[in-house]
């Protein structure tokens, strides 16, 4: 029972979330900018009347979110800078919260999908001569005979990054390359499992080139085709988790075979 | 130049680096679990060999990921537990990346959209009547005389949410209310800037009314095209940003007007 008497719980904020809230502020109203230096610990304990322990809890936080960078050392060179790099806290984040099963892996397949859908389309769009290069040498080494799982997995994910940052949307190319990471002890797995080695790389490959083909072309509605059933396909050919194919129903059009 | 023995840089890791290493390492493996108790802080002091500091700031950026809850007091609830609770995690992450113009705001239109756009046409084979009746009496509450901005936007908030919950994709549906979070200053001056405030209301109104009846219908085709003109219209008559709408060619399909 509610009612307009009721008692509110209080939330108790703590001090370093009085540190975090304040330079926060500063970076959302414009004040803090990447590359500017943030003030000495001393200085933050003396500017805000807190103790050193709260300034160095707050300044951790922003440093595992990839917003600041602590220079260790003495001197001038001493202290913290704003920087400004997502992508690792991002997979991080993501990679915790799926092992707690907050996020399942077909959710995060379906999200990946639909950004390489939208990357590959805009990349169709902006790609420069030189990316379609970069593709290009990605699968001429990619197709290197006796290649190891390793060095495949690599190269093929840096084939999907390459289209991202191509497509010039720099949240999407980090959220997929976050995404990437935070699965990647589990395609691990999956190329473990692949009997036919040699036919999973030809396979693979010969979808890399028609994706760089459609991106080359132009054809953005073809390319996106292209990449969302190769990524279905890999988990489907990999995966014993029946559930995830049953998923992909929408963001796997079939009007388009390959 | 480099060469075989050229140096290569120490990557120096911090105390509380180790300890988070190894309580990130239980819930990756699955020892720990949400609900599950960490030990207390002086109980993790003795175990790793550590100090109090190190242990409290690697609990902090847990903590600030949505990952352990700290619960105050003292006694048998003391302590911390593994909860999971990304989607504030993820939203100060955008948020402040996206001050520190790593993200554009076109970049976040984008990715919303695309997250939209799957959401619709998911929750379109997926949604269950109750769903429908959420959406229906939201739009309801939306259309209400004299409503104010900032009412309705959180209304049109929990539309928007409720679509992405009825699409059963966790993973998406954080994003999208972390997305959203991260524009809500942005929303609020656009909102503002709005002259006919009735008209808008009404416009927004009837395109919700044929999303919910594209879902309801089980159409999941036009409820993912209806959305994501939705989201662009919107942007595009309350941003005086000219490049945002240069970049929506390829997510905004023009094949259906509603």
């Amino acid at each position: 029972m509610t009612s307009d008497d009721s008692w509110q719980t209080v939330k108790r904020v703590r001090t370093y979330e009085h540190v975090l809230a304040q330079i926060a502020e500063r970076i959302l109203d414009g004040r803090l900018n990447v590359g500017d230096r943030l003030p000495s610990e001393r200085d933050l304990v003396t500017a805000l009347g807190v103790s050193r322990s709260s300034v160095r809890e707050a300044l951790r936080i922003l440093e595992a979110m990839g917003i600041v960078e602590a220079h260790v050392g003495s001197g001038r060179d001493s202290g913290s800078r704003v920087s400004g790099r997502p992508t690792e806290a991002l997979s991080n984040l993501l990679r915790l919260h799926m092992a707690l099963s907050h996020f399942q892996l077909a959710d995060l397949v379906e999200v990946r999908i639909q950004l390489e859908r939208s990357a590959a389309a805009r990349a169709s769009a902006e790609a420069h001569s030189d990316d379609i290069s970069r593709l290009n040498a990605l699968i001429d080494q990619m197709m290197q005979p006796d290649i190891e799982h390793g060095t495949f997995h690599e190269l093929d994910g840096e084939f999907h990054v390459t289209i991202a940052r191509a497509s010039h949307n720099a949240l999407a190319a980090d959220l997929m390359q976050a995404l990437r990471d935070a699965v990647r002890a589990h395609m691990e797995v999956a190329f473990s499992r692949v009997d036919d080695w040699d036919g999973m790389v030809k396979t693979l490959s010969d979808e890399h080139r028609q994706i760089a083909a459609a991106i080359a072309a132009g054809d953005g509605d073809l390319a996106a085709e292209l990449v969302a059933n190769h990524i279905a396909q890999f988990y489907e050919r990999t995966s014993d988790a029946k559930t995830l194919t049953s998923r992909w129903s929408y963001p796997v059009p079939s009007k388009i075979q390959p």
